[in-house]
Protein backbone atom coordinates (compact mmCIF):
# COMPACT_ATOMS: atom_id res chain seq x y z
CA UNK A 1 0.00 0.00 0.00
CA UNK A 2 1.66 3.18 -0.74
CA UNK A 3 1.36 6.92 1.42
CA UNK A 4 -1.49 7.33 0.08
CA UNK A 5 -3.72 4.88 0.24
CA UNK A 6 -2.21 4.08 4.07
CA UNK A 7 -3.11 7.53 4.87
CA UNK A 8 -7.05 7.38 3.52
CA UNK A 9 -7.10 3.94 5.09
CA UNK A 10 -5.93 5.30 8.44
CA UNK A 11 -8.30 8.40 8.25
CA UNK A 12 -11.42 6.12 7.45
CA UNK A 13 -10.80 4.35 10.58
CA UNK A 14 -10.91 6.97 12.81
CA UNK A 15 -13.83 8.55 11.25
CA UNK A 16 -15.56 5.65 11.57
CA UNK A 17 -14.95 4.86 15.16
CA UNK A 18 -14.82 8.15 16.28
CA UNK A 19 -18.60 8.57 16.50
CA UNK A 20 -19.07 5.70 18.79
CA UNK A 21 -17.41 7.54 21.15
CA UNK A 22 -19.72 10.77 21.15
CA UNK A 23 -21.25 11.06 24.25
CA UNK A 24 -24.36 8.98 24.11
CA UNK A 25 -26.98 10.78 26.48
CA UNK A 26 -28.77 12.82 24.13
CA UNK A 27 -30.10 16.50 26.05
CA UNK A 28 -33.46 17.89 24.64
CA UNK A 29 -32.96 18.89 21.20
CA UNK A 30 -29.50 17.17 20.64
CA UNK A 31 -27.77 20.61 19.88
CA UNK A 32 -24.65 19.99 22.08
CA UNK A 33 -24.26 16.74 20.38
CA UNK A 34 -24.69 17.73 16.86
CA UNK A 35 -22.52 20.54 17.62
CA UNK A 36 -19.91 18.32 18.51
CA UNK A 37 -19.83 16.35 16.23
CA UNK A 38 -20.22 18.68 13.65
CA UNK A 39 -16.71 20.25 14.32
CA UNK A 40 -15.62 16.46 14.97
CA UNK A 41 -16.71 15.52 11.45
CA UNK A 42 -15.74 18.76 9.59
CA UNK A 43 -12.75 17.42 7.47
CA UNK A 44 -9.67 17.25 9.92
CA UNK A 45 -7.07 15.50 8.39
CA UNK A 46 -7.06 13.58 11.40
CA UNK A 47 -2.93 13.00 11.75
CA UNK A 48 -2.95 13.09 15.67
CA UNK A 49 -4.66 9.94 15.74
CA UNK A 50 -3.03 8.68 12.84
CA UNK A 51 0.42 9.16 14.19
CA UNK A 52 -0.62 7.12 17.72
CA UNK A 53 -1.79 4.25 14.97
CA UNK A 54 1.33 4.26 12.92
CA UNK A 55 4.07 4.45 15.96
CA UNK A 56 2.21 1.70 17.47
CA UNK A 57 2.53 0.05 14.68
CA UNK A 58 6.08 -0.05 14.13
CA UNK A 59 6.17 -2.63 17.08
CA UNK A 60 2.59 -4.31 16.88
CA UNK A 61 -0.26 -5.10 14.52
CA UNK A 62 -3.50 -4.69 16.68
CA UNK A 63 -4.05 -1.12 17.43
CA UNK A 64 -7.76 -1.76 19.33
CA UNK A 65 -6.34 -0.51 22.22
CA UNK A 66 -5.08 2.19 20.80
CA UNK A 67 -8.44 3.65 19.49
CA UNK A 68 -10.30 5.19 22.41
CA UNK A 69 -6.36 7.42 23.12
CA UNK A 70 -6.24 7.95 19.57
CA UNK A 71 -10.41 9.25 19.56
CA UNK A 72 -9.44 11.15 22.53
CA UNK A 73 -6.82 12.85 21.21
CA UNK A 74 -8.66 13.82 18.40
CA UNK A 75 -10.94 15.49 20.35
CA UNK A 76 -9.24 17.47 22.46
CA UNK A 77 -7.29 18.61 19.02
CA UNK A 78 -11.33 20.04 17.93
CA UNK A 79 -12.35 21.37 21.40
CA UNK A 80 -8.62 23.47 21.01
CA UNK A 81 -10.23 24.25 17.44
CA UNK A 82 -13.33 25.21 19.04
CA UNK A 83 -12.56 27.33 21.62
CA UNK A 84 -9.23 29.02 19.38
CA UNK A 85 -12.04 30.55 16.58
CA UNK A 86 -14.14 31.98 19.07
CA UNK A 87 -15.02 35.77 18.93
CA UNK A 88 -12.95 36.11 22.32
CA UNK A 89 -9.56 34.53 21.46
CA UNK A 90 -8.84 34.47 17.06
CA UNK A 91 -12.50 35.47 15.72
CA UNK A 92 -12.40 32.98 13.21
CA UNK A 93 -15.24 32.49 10.66
CA UNK A 94 -14.16 29.48 8.34
CA UNK A 95 -12.41 26.37 9.33
CA UNK A 96 -12.00 23.39 6.87
CA UNK A 97 -13.96 25.47 4.67
CA UNK A 98 -16.93 25.46 6.64
CA UNK A 99 -18.49 27.99 8.97
CA UNK A 100 -16.65 27.47 12.87
CA UNK A 101 -18.74 26.28 15.00
CA UNK A 102 -20.15 29.58 16.92
CA UNK A 103 -20.85 30.19 13.25
CA UNK A 104 -22.68 27.49 12.53
CA UNK A 105 -24.51 27.33 16.16
CA UNK A 106 -23.77 29.96 18.37
CA UNK A 107 -21.38 31.60 20.79
CA UNK A 108 -22.28 29.86 23.74
CA UNK A 109 -22.52 26.55 21.88
CA UNK A 110 -19.53 26.29 20.87
CA UNK A 111 -18.15 27.21 24.51
CA UNK A 112 -19.61 24.10 25.76
CA UNK A 113 -19.07 21.99 22.68
CA UNK A 114 -15.52 22.64 23.34
CA UNK A 115 -16.09 22.05 27.12
CA UNK A 116 -17.74 18.83 26.24
CA UNK A 117 -15.55 17.58 23.81
CA UNK A 118 -12.44 17.89 25.92
CA UNK A 119 -14.15 16.64 28.65
CA UNK A 120 -15.51 13.37 26.33
CA UNK A 121 -11.86 12.68 25.84
CA UNK A 122 -11.72 11.88 29.44
CA UNK A 123 -14.96 9.97 29.30
CA UNK A 124 -13.68 8.16 26.67
CA UNK A 125 -10.38 7.53 28.53
CA UNK A 126 -12.21 6.72 31.96
CA UNK A 127 -14.23 3.87 30.21
CA UNK A 128 -11.00 1.96 28.44
CA UNK A 129 -9.01 2.66 31.91
CA UNK A 130 -12.08 1.20 33.84
CA UNK A 131 -12.15 -2.19 31.45
CA UNK A 132 -8.38 -2.62 31.66
CA UNK A 133 -6.39 -5.08 33.60
CA UNK A 134 -2.71 -5.98 34.30
CA UNK A 135 0.08 -4.96 32.32
CA UNK A 136 -2.47 -3.02 30.12
CA UNK A 137 -3.75 -1.19 32.81
CA UNK A 138 -0.37 -0.40 33.79
CA UNK A 139 0.03 1.22 30.34
CA UNK A 140 -2.71 2.97 30.00
CA UNK A 141 -2.61 4.87 33.37
CA UNK A 142 0.89 6.19 32.16
CA UNK A 143 -0.70 7.14 28.93
CA UNK A 144 -3.63 8.76 30.68
CA UNK A 145 -1.02 11.50 32.89
CA UNK A 146 1.08 11.98 29.93
CA UNK A 147 -2.32 12.81 28.00
CA UNK A 148 -3.38 15.46 31.10
CA UNK A 149 -0.08 17.04 30.95
CA UNK A 150 0.23 17.38 26.93
CA UNK A 151 -3.22 19.04 26.97
CA UNK A 152 -1.72 21.67 29.85
CA UNK A 153 0.66 22.36 27.83
CA UNK A 154 -0.89 23.07 24.69
CA UNK A 155 -3.73 25.07 26.45
CA UNK A 156 -0.63 26.92 27.84
CA UNK A 157 1.00 27.73 24.42
CA UNK A 158 -2.20 29.13 23.11
CA UNK A 159 -2.83 31.26 26.04
CA UNK A 160 0.84 32.64 25.42
CA UNK A 161 0.40 33.09 21.91
CA UNK A 162 -2.83 34.56 22.39
CA UNK A 163 -1.31 36.98 24.70
CA UNK A 164 1.30 38.27 22.97
CA UNK A 165 -0.83 38.92 19.72
CA UNK A 166 0.75 42.32 18.24
CA UNK A 167 3.57 42.43 20.66
CA UNK A 168 7.33 41.70 19.86
CA UNK A 169 8.28 38.84 21.37
CA UNK A 170 11.80 37.03 22.22
CA UNK A 171 12.55 33.67 20.22
CA UNK A 172 12.53 32.45 23.58
CA UNK A 173 8.94 32.30 23.88
CA UNK A 174 7.93 32.08 20.14
CA UNK A 175 10.12 28.26 20.67
CA UNK A 176 7.31 28.43 23.83
CA UNK A 177 4.45 28.78 21.73
CA UNK A 178 5.64 26.49 18.93
CA UNK A 179 6.56 23.49 21.21
CA UNK A 180 3.50 23.77 23.60
CA UNK A 181 0.26 25.09 21.52
CA UNK A 182 0.98 22.56 18.61
CA UNK A 183 4.26 20.17 19.67
CA UNK A 184 2.85 18.99 23.01
CA UNK A 185 -0.02 16.94 21.41
CA UNK A 186 2.09 16.24 18.38
CA UNK A 187 5.01 14.16 20.51
CA UNK A 188 2.04 13.07 23.16
CA UNK A 189 0.79 10.97 20.06
CA UNK A 190 3.61 9.23 19.26
CA UNK A 191 4.38 8.75 22.58
CA UNK A 192 1.17 6.92 23.58
CA UNK A 193 1.49 4.76 20.62
CA UNK A 194 5.08 4.01 21.33
CA UNK A 195 4.36 3.54 25.31
CA UNK A 196 0.81 1.20 24.09
CA UNK A 197 3.20 -1.23 22.13
CA UNK A 198 5.43 -1.41 24.90
CA UNK A 199 8.42 -0.07 23.07
CA UNK A 200 11.51 -0.05 25.07
CA UNK A 201 12.92 3.42 26.02
CA UNK A 202 15.87 3.29 23.75
CA UNK A 203 12.76 3.49 21.02
CA UNK A 204 10.82 5.76 23.10
CA UNK A 205 13.52 8.18 23.63
CA UNK A 206 13.87 7.82 19.59
CA UNK A 207 10.48 8.90 18.59
CA UNK A 208 10.18 11.03 21.02
CA UNK A 209 13.06 13.26 19.00
CA UNK A 210 10.95 12.15 15.66
CA UNK A 211 8.38 13.48 17.03
CA UNK A 212 9.71 16.99 18.58
CA UNK A 213 11.28 17.91 15.40
CA UNK A 214 7.55 17.10 13.27
CA UNK A 215 5.84 18.96 15.93
CA UNK A 216 7.80 21.70 14.99
CA UNK A 217 8.01 21.20 11.85
CA UNK A 218 4.21 21.40 11.52
CA UNK A 219 4.18 24.84 13.25
CA UNK A 220 6.49 26.07 10.70
CA UNK A 221 4.46 24.82 7.79
CA UNK A 222 1.28 26.49 9.36
CA UNK A 223 3.16 29.49 9.33
CA UNK A 224 4.23 29.82 6.00
CA UNK A 225 0.75 28.61 5.03
CA UNK A 226 -0.78 31.08 6.86
CA UNK A 227 1.29 33.64 5.19
CA UNK A 228 1.53 32.45 1.32
CA UNK A 229 -0.89 29.20 1.16
CA UNK A 230 -4.22 29.32 -0.94
CA UNK A 231 -7.31 30.02 0.42
CA UNK A 232 -9.21 27.80 -1.53
CA UNK A 233 -7.71 24.64 -0.37
CA UNK A 234 -7.12 25.89 3.01
CA UNK A 235 -10.34 26.86 3.63
CA UNK A 236 -9.31 29.72 6.04
CA UNK A 237 -8.14 33.01 5.20
CA UNK A 238 -4.49 33.77 4.39
CA UNK A 239 -2.52 36.62 5.94
CA UNK A 240 -4.29 36.71 9.14
CA UNK A 241 -1.40 36.14 10.91
CA UNK A 242 0.04 39.37 10.06
CA UNK A 243 -2.84 41.16 10.10
CA UNK A 244 -2.93 40.52 13.96
CA UNK A 245 1.04 40.51 13.77
CA UNK A 246 1.15 37.02 15.57
CA UNK A 247 4.55 36.04 16.57
CA UNK A 248 5.60 33.45 14.04
CA UNK A 249 8.41 31.64 12.33
CA UNK A 250 7.46 33.93 9.18
CA UNK A 251 7.63 37.09 10.94
CA UNK A 252 10.50 35.86 12.62
CA UNK A 253 13.06 34.57 10.29
CA UNK A 254 11.24 35.47 6.80
CA UNK A 255 9.93 33.04 4.23
CA UNK A 256 12.67 31.78 3.25
CA UNK A 257 14.53 31.12 6.44
CA UNK A 258 11.29 29.72 7.97
CA UNK A 259 11.43 27.26 4.73
CA UNK A 260 15.04 26.38 5.11
CA UNK A 261 14.62 25.74 8.74
CA UNK A 262 11.68 23.20 7.79
CA UNK A 263 13.91 21.68 5.20
CA UNK A 264 16.83 20.96 7.99
CA UNK A 265 14.22 19.85 10.93
CA UNK A 266 12.19 17.23 8.54
CA UNK A 267 15.55 15.83 7.62
CA UNK A 268 16.78 15.54 10.96
CA UNK A 269 12.88 14.11 12.08
CA UNK A 270 13.60 11.23 9.35
CA UNK A 271 16.86 10.40 10.56
CA UNK A 272 15.62 9.79 13.62
CA UNK A 273 14.14 6.76 11.98
CA UNK A 274 16.81 4.84 9.91
CA UNK A 275 16.74 2.55 12.22
CA UNK A 276 13.40 0.80 11.76
CA UNK A 277 14.67 0.75 7.72
CA UNK A 278 11.38 0.02 5.72
CA UNK A 279 8.81 -0.28 8.87
CA UNK A 280 9.55 3.06 9.72
CA UNK A 281 8.57 3.83 5.80
CA UNK A 282 4.83 5.09 6.92
CA UNK A 283 6.09 7.63 9.48
CA UNK A 284 9.55 8.86 7.36
CA UNK A 285 6.41 9.35 4.11
CA UNK A 286 4.35 11.65 7.13
CA UNK A 287 7.39 13.41 8.09
CA UNK A 288 7.06 14.45 4.69
CA UNK A 289 3.70 15.06 4.02
CA UNK A 290 3.85 17.88 6.81
CA UNK A 291 6.46 19.45 5.17
CA UNK A 292 4.60 19.52 1.82
CA UNK A 293 0.77 19.88 2.46
CA UNK A 294 -1.14 23.13 1.05
CA UNK A 295 -3.49 22.34 3.57
CA UNK B 1 -17.06 20.77 67.58
CA UNK B 2 -20.29 23.29 66.14
CA UNK B 3 -21.22 22.77 62.79
CA UNK B 4 -20.28 26.35 62.19
CA UNK B 5 -16.49 25.40 63.02
CA UNK B 6 -16.59 22.17 61.35
CA UNK B 7 -17.59 23.88 58.29
CA UNK B 8 -15.26 26.53 58.20
CA UNK B 9 -11.89 23.82 59.54
CA UNK B 10 -13.33 22.23 56.29
CA UNK B 11 -12.86 25.13 54.14
CA UNK B 12 -9.56 26.30 55.46
CA UNK B 13 -7.80 22.24 54.95
CA UNK B 14 -9.67 22.96 51.63
CA UNK B 15 -8.05 26.53 50.58
CA UNK B 16 -4.93 25.28 52.22
CA UNK B 17 -4.56 22.24 49.86
CA UNK B 18 -5.64 23.63 46.45
CA UNK B 19 -3.39 25.93 45.56
CA UNK B 20 -0.69 22.86 46.14
CA UNK B 21 -2.65 21.01 43.17
CA UNK B 22 -2.84 24.18 40.59
CA UNK B 23 -0.37 23.67 37.46
CA UNK B 24 2.89 24.75 38.02
CA UNK B 25 4.82 24.81 34.89
CA UNK B 26 4.75 28.76 34.73
CA UNK B 27 3.97 29.66 31.08
CA UNK B 28 5.97 33.00 30.65
CA UNK B 29 4.47 36.18 32.62
CA UNK B 30 2.36 33.14 34.77
CA UNK B 31 -0.54 35.57 33.81
CA UNK B 32 -2.80 32.11 33.49
CA UNK B 33 -1.74 30.43 36.33
CA UNK B 34 -2.69 33.92 38.32
CA UNK B 35 -6.05 33.95 36.33
CA UNK B 36 -7.05 30.37 37.13
CA UNK B 37 -5.68 30.90 40.95
CA UNK B 38 -8.02 34.03 40.98
CA UNK B 39 -11.06 32.14 40.44
CA UNK B 40 -9.93 29.52 42.36
CA UNK B 41 -9.56 31.49 45.43
CA UNK B 42 -12.23 34.01 44.97
CA UNK B 43 -13.78 33.41 47.78
CA UNK B 44 -16.51 29.97 46.78
CA UNK B 45 -18.41 28.16 49.61
CA UNK B 46 -16.20 24.84 49.11
CA UNK B 47 -19.80 22.86 49.26
CA UNK B 48 -18.49 20.37 46.75
CA UNK B 49 -14.70 19.47 47.98
CA UNK B 50 -16.59 19.55 51.99
CA UNK B 51 -19.18 17.28 50.85
CA UNK B 52 -16.41 14.65 49.63
CA UNK B 53 -14.47 14.99 52.93
CA UNK B 54 -17.91 15.01 55.03
CA UNK B 55 -19.48 11.71 53.36
CA UNK B 56 -15.92 10.11 53.52
CA UNK B 57 -15.86 10.63 57.45
CA UNK B 58 -19.38 9.08 58.18
CA UNK B 59 -16.39 5.96 57.67
CA UNK B 60 -13.70 6.33 57.81
CA UNK B 61 -11.28 9.25 58.96
CA UNK B 62 -8.31 9.71 57.24
CA UNK B 63 -9.30 11.64 54.45
CA UNK B 64 -6.21 11.58 52.74
CA UNK B 65 -7.15 9.40 49.84
CA UNK B 66 -9.79 12.41 49.31
CA UNK B 67 -7.81 15.26 48.82
CA UNK B 68 -7.34 14.33 44.83
CA UNK B 69 -10.87 14.60 44.45
CA UNK B 70 -11.66 16.94 45.96
CA UNK B 71 -9.59 19.82 44.87
CA UNK B 72 -10.48 18.08 41.16
CA UNK B 73 -14.13 19.10 41.90
CA UNK B 74 -13.30 22.36 43.04
CA UNK B 75 -11.40 22.61 40.05
CA UNK B 76 -14.46 21.54 37.77
CA UNK B 77 -16.78 23.97 39.72
CA UNK B 78 -14.61 26.95 39.13
CA UNK B 79 -14.36 26.24 35.36
CA UNK B 80 -17.94 25.92 34.81
CA UNK B 81 -18.09 29.45 36.74
CA UNK B 82 -15.95 30.74 34.63
CA UNK B 83 -17.42 29.73 31.22
CA UNK B 84 -21.05 30.83 32.70
CA UNK B 85 -19.81 34.01 33.43
CA UNK B 86 -18.18 34.66 29.70
CA UNK B 87 -20.21 37.30 27.81
CA UNK B 88 -21.01 34.65 25.26
CA UNK B 89 -23.39 32.53 27.85
CA UNK B 90 -24.68 34.55 30.93
CA UNK B 91 -22.25 37.98 30.85
CA UNK B 92 -22.14 38.39 34.56
CA UNK B 93 -19.70 41.21 35.56
CA UNK B 94 -19.57 40.10 39.48
CA UNK B 95 -19.35 36.54 41.35
CA UNK B 96 -18.83 36.12 44.83
CA UNK B 97 -18.08 40.22 44.86
CA UNK B 98 -15.53 40.12 42.76
CA UNK B 99 -14.64 41.10 39.18
CA UNK B 100 -15.53 38.21 36.84
CA UNK B 101 -12.31 36.18 35.33
CA UNK B 102 -13.40 37.68 31.76
CA UNK B 103 -13.68 40.90 33.68
CA UNK B 104 -10.57 41.24 36.07
CA UNK B 105 -8.28 39.55 32.88
CA UNK B 106 -10.07 39.27 29.44
CA UNK B 107 -11.92 36.63 27.30
CA UNK B 108 -9.41 34.76 25.53
CA UNK B 109 -7.67 34.17 29.39
CA UNK B 110 -10.64 33.46 30.65
CA UNK B 111 -12.07 30.95 28.51
CA UNK B 112 -8.54 29.33 28.54
CA UNK B 113 -8.38 29.32 32.26
CA UNK B 114 -11.39 27.81 32.54
CA UNK B 115 -10.01 25.30 30.12
CA UNK B 116 -7.37 24.90 32.07
CA UNK B 117 -9.17 24.18 34.98
CA UNK B 118 -11.19 21.42 33.89
CA UNK B 119 -8.36 19.61 32.40
CA UNK B 120 -6.32 20.28 35.71
CA UNK B 121 -8.53 18.66 37.51
CA UNK B 122 -7.76 15.72 35.28
CA UNK B 123 -4.15 16.22 35.83
CA UNK B 124 -4.80 15.74 39.47
CA UNK B 125 -6.90 12.99 39.07
CA UNK B 126 -4.67 11.27 36.37
CA UNK B 127 -1.35 12.08 39.08
CA UNK B 128 -3.23 10.29 42.00
CA UNK B 129 -4.32 7.54 40.12
CA UNK B 130 -0.78 6.92 38.56
CA UNK B 131 0.62 6.66 42.06
CA UNK B 132 -2.30 4.17 43.74
CA UNK B 133 -2.61 0.68 43.78
CA UNK B 134 -4.26 -2.64 44.78
CA UNK B 135 -7.83 -1.73 46.06
CA UNK B 136 -7.21 2.36 46.57
CA UNK B 137 -6.46 1.85 42.37
CA UNK B 138 -9.74 0.12 42.31
CA UNK B 139 -11.68 2.69 43.49
CA UNK B 140 -9.97 5.31 42.24
CA UNK B 141 -10.62 4.24 38.93
CA UNK B 142 -14.02 3.62 39.38
CA UNK B 143 -14.46 7.47 40.31
CA UNK B 144 -12.79 8.51 37.86
CA UNK B 145 -15.41 7.18 35.72
CA UNK B 146 -18.23 8.89 37.57
CA UNK B 147 -16.18 11.92 37.67
CA UNK B 148 -16.08 12.09 33.79
CA UNK B 149 -19.81 11.64 33.48
CA UNK B 150 -20.87 13.68 36.17
CA UNK B 151 -18.95 17.04 34.88
CA UNK B 152 -20.61 15.51 31.06
CA UNK B 153 -23.97 16.38 32.38
CA UNK B 154 -23.22 19.14 33.88
CA UNK B 155 -21.94 20.80 30.67
CA UNK B 156 -25.07 19.12 29.18
CA UNK B 157 -27.32 20.73 31.96
CA UNK B 158 -25.66 23.88 31.39
CA UNK B 159 -26.51 23.84 27.99
CA UNK B 160 -30.02 23.40 28.48
CA UNK B 161 -30.34 26.00 30.46
CA UNK B 162 -28.79 28.47 28.25
CA UNK B 163 -30.43 27.60 25.21
CA UNK B 164 -34.16 27.58 27.03
CA UNK B 165 -33.63 31.10 28.10
CA UNK B 166 -36.18 33.49 27.44
CA UNK B 167 -38.13 30.12 25.79
CA UNK B 168 -41.07 28.55 27.52
CA UNK B 169 -39.75 25.04 28.99
CA UNK B 170 -41.76 22.32 30.13
CA UNK B 171 -41.55 20.57 33.39
CA UNK B 172 -39.61 17.65 32.07
CA UNK B 173 -36.77 20.31 30.67
CA UNK B 174 -36.56 22.37 33.71
CA UNK B 175 -36.03 18.97 35.95
CA UNK B 176 -33.52 17.82 33.61
CA UNK B 177 -31.16 21.14 33.93
CA UNK B 178 -31.76 20.81 37.52
CA UNK B 179 -30.79 17.82 37.89
CA UNK B 180 -27.58 17.78 35.69
CA UNK B 181 -26.39 21.63 36.33
CA UNK B 182 -26.01 21.18 39.69
CA UNK B 183 -26.97 17.68 41.16
CA UNK B 184 -24.86 15.70 39.08
CA UNK B 185 -21.87 17.96 40.50
CA UNK B 186 -23.38 17.27 43.99
CA UNK B 187 -24.13 13.87 43.68
CA UNK B 188 -21.12 12.99 42.10
CA UNK B 189 -19.31 14.34 45.33
CA UNK B 190 -21.14 12.17 48.08
CA UNK B 191 -20.57 9.48 45.79
CA UNK B 192 -17.00 10.11 45.74
CA UNK B 193 -16.32 10.03 49.67
CA UNK B 194 -19.05 6.87 49.58
CA UNK B 195 -16.87 5.03 46.80
CA UNK B 196 -13.27 5.93 48.65
CA UNK B 197 -14.61 4.96 52.10
CA UNK B 198 -15.55 1.34 50.86
CA UNK B 199 -19.08 2.24 51.89
CA UNK B 200 -21.33 -0.61 51.56
CA UNK B 201 -23.91 -0.67 48.23
CA UNK B 202 -26.65 -0.14 50.46
CA UNK B 203 -24.88 2.92 52.01
CA UNK B 204 -23.99 4.02 48.36
CA UNK B 205 -27.98 3.54 47.54
CA UNK B 206 -28.84 5.67 50.93
CA UNK B 207 -26.16 8.73 50.40
CA UNK B 208 -26.77 9.38 46.73
CA UNK B 209 -30.63 9.47 47.02
CA UNK B 210 -30.22 12.35 49.91
CA UNK B 211 -27.23 13.88 47.37
CA UNK B 212 -30.19 14.09 44.76
CA UNK B 213 -32.21 15.77 47.20
CA UNK B 214 -30.01 18.39 48.74
CA UNK B 215 -29.07 18.70 44.77
CA UNK B 216 -32.21 19.61 43.99
CA UNK B 217 -32.66 21.95 47.26
CA UNK B 218 -29.38 23.55 46.26
CA UNK B 219 -30.61 24.63 43.07
CA UNK B 220 -34.53 25.65 44.20
CA UNK B 221 -32.62 27.94 47.06
CA UNK B 222 -30.35 29.40 44.01
CA UNK B 223 -33.42 30.35 42.11
CA UNK B 224 -34.96 31.98 45.42
CA UNK B 225 -31.96 34.10 45.90
CA UNK B 226 -32.16 34.99 42.58
CA UNK B 227 -35.19 36.51 43.08
CA UNK B 228 -35.25 37.77 46.24
CA UNK B 229 -31.73 38.01 47.92
CA UNK B 230 -29.85 39.74 49.09
CA UNK B 231 -27.28 41.94 46.28
CA UNK B 232 -24.65 43.16 49.03
CA UNK B 233 -24.84 39.47 50.66
CA UNK B 234 -24.96 37.50 47.25
CA UNK B 235 -21.92 39.48 45.23
CA UNK B 236 -23.76 39.54 42.47
CA UNK B 237 -26.96 41.42 41.24
CA UNK B 238 -30.43 40.42 42.14
CA UNK B 239 -33.09 39.16 39.20
CA UNK B 240 -31.21 38.80 36.40
CA UNK B 241 -32.82 35.55 36.10
CA UNK B 242 -36.43 37.53 35.46
CA UNK B 243 -34.97 39.73 32.97
CA UNK B 244 -33.23 36.58 30.70
CA UNK B 245 -36.71 35.33 31.36
CA UNK B 246 -34.50 32.04 32.91
CA UNK B 247 -36.76 28.92 33.64
CA UNK B 248 -36.24 28.55 36.90
CA UNK B 249 -38.57 27.01 40.30
CA UNK B 250 -39.56 30.43 40.78
CA UNK B 251 -40.68 30.83 37.35
CA UNK B 252 -42.32 27.85 37.55
CA UNK B 253 -44.06 27.42 40.90
CA UNK B 254 -43.68 31.31 42.51
CA UNK B 255 -41.93 32.31 45.59
CA UNK B 256 -44.28 30.49 48.14
CA UNK B 257 -44.52 27.46 45.75
CA UNK B 258 -40.82 27.13 45.10
CA UNK B 259 -40.07 27.22 49.20
CA UNK B 260 -42.84 24.87 50.28
CA UNK B 261 -40.89 22.46 47.70
CA UNK B 262 -37.69 23.79 49.13
CA UNK B 263 -38.65 22.90 52.82
CA UNK B 264 -40.12 19.25 52.33
CA UNK B 265 -37.30 18.05 50.13
CA UNK B 266 -34.40 18.98 52.66
CA UNK B 267 -36.66 17.07 55.15
CA UNK B 268 -36.67 14.35 53.25
CA UNK B 269 -32.68 14.24 52.57
CA UNK B 270 -32.51 14.46 56.22
CA UNK B 271 -34.97 11.44 56.82
CA UNK B 272 -32.01 9.82 54.43
CA UNK B 273 -29.78 9.99 56.78
CA UNK B 274 -31.47 9.13 60.04
CA UNK B 275 -29.48 5.45 59.84
CA UNK B 276 -26.37 6.61 60.85
CA UNK B 277 -27.56 8.82 64.45
CA UNK B 278 -25.00 11.56 65.47
CA UNK B 279 -22.17 10.70 63.05
CA UNK B 280 -24.55 12.00 60.23
CA UNK B 281 -24.67 15.40 62.08
CA UNK B 282 -22.35 17.47 59.72
CA UNK B 283 -24.28 16.41 56.69
CA UNK B 284 -27.60 16.90 58.26
CA UNK B 285 -26.77 20.44 59.08
CA UNK B 286 -25.36 21.04 55.66
CA UNK B 287 -28.81 20.14 54.04
CA UNK B 288 -30.09 22.76 56.02
CA UNK B 289 -27.75 25.06 55.35
CA UNK B 290 -27.94 24.35 51.81
CA UNK B 291 -31.97 25.60 52.67
CA UNK B 292 -31.37 28.63 54.58
CA UNK B 293 -27.82 30.49 52.93
CA UNK B 294 -28.12 34.16 52.47
CA UNK B 295 -25.40 33.54 49.44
Amino acid sequence: MDFKEKLKTYQELINERLLNYVRKEKCPEEILNHSMEYSLMAGGKRLRPILVLATYQLFREDIEICIPFAVAIEMVHNFSLIHDDLPGIDNDDFRHGKPTNHKKFNEATAILAGDGLLNNAYMVISNSIANATGKDLEKQIKVFKEFSEAVDRMIAGEFVDTEFEGKKISEAYLEYIHKNKTGALLKLCVRMGAILADAPQEDLNRLTAYAEKIGLAFQIKDDILSEEGNEQILGKPVGNDKILEKCTYVSKYGLSGAKEILEKITKEAIEELNIYDKKAEFLIELAKYIKERNK
